[in-house]
């Protein structure tokens, strides 16, 4: 027995893209029962040069999109990071969501020895796809998840680990 | 070609591990050349009712070791949380390291199936070997070490997406 990339990939974001897509539901809630402006959440930030909110989100959604297309073969649709509200945000995690419903088990276990280059910065990174998804695409993703709820719980937000991980 | 329980999980904790205490040494470095009692950095916490950064660090090196313990049916040693300093910190990290070159693959496969039982709180959660490691150790583990890395950020320390990615 071991483990499919499908297996690995799919599950792990989609179920962590639910739990950020209720997080935003409740950061939205919280901004209207407290009179808060929503763009100081969007745009807060836990250091004058890290992310914002919305880009932690933007960019969460992209390591699983982007991951997700170039190990299972898909074109996924392009984002400019023009969003500017929470609808938009979660917008931009359903469009992410579809990308993931598309993939299927195949090519992506295809992929698992392929190599993989990607830019990063001015550098360029290459992979097997199994080492791009273990050690580039998930502990990204995970950390622009995390510090999404880092910013919010910072701003007052009332969420727990239990909504991090999606927890009923 | 598929994927080991051992190759999911131990590279990705080992060299996360890695780069949290290569980040701790910064930390200790800073609050040096800053005149900053390290305790202060220590303690600091996103919120009131958030974990300051020790028991992120700690709750990232328990994840590591209870799941690896569990799944390559060793016996970790045992934590009380008393640690008090970075080089108490860096310590805990180098005992959890420990725990991680002692696993076997062989043990580890063995309990992708098998079911795995733990206390999350007042409940109890029931998962297959492969899903403990997936849905629950592994963005446990990311989520503890992300933390850790956004409170260094908000209190200041020079330290970028790469230091967090162990990437030279």
């Amino acid at each position: 027995m071991s483990i499919t990339m499908y297996e690995i990939a799919i599950p792990s974001f989609t179920k962590h893209l639910d739990a950020l897509d209720a997080i935003l539901d409740k950061a939205a809630a919280y901004a209207e029962a407290k009179k808060i402006d929503p763009e100081a959440l969007l745009w807060a930030r836990l250091y004058p040069d890290m992310y914002p909110l919305k880009k932690q989100v933007q960019s969460a959604c992209d390591f699983a999109k982007l991951s997700v297309g170039r190990l299972a073969g898909l074109t996924p649709p392009v984002h400019d990071d023009s969003e500017k509200t929470f609808a938009d945000l979660k917008k931009r995690i359903a469009e992410t969501l579809a990308v993931l419903a598309e993939a299927k088990p195949e090519p992506m276990e295809a992929a698992a020895t392929r190599e993989i280059s990607i830019k990063a910065g001015p550098r360029e990174l290459t992979f097997t796809g199994k080492e791009y998804l273990l050690h580039f695409a998930l502990p990204n993703f995970y950390f622009h998840a995390a510090t999404a709820y880092d910013i919010l719980r910072h701003n007052g937000l009332e969420i727990g680990k239990r909504d991090f991980m999606k927890r009923l």
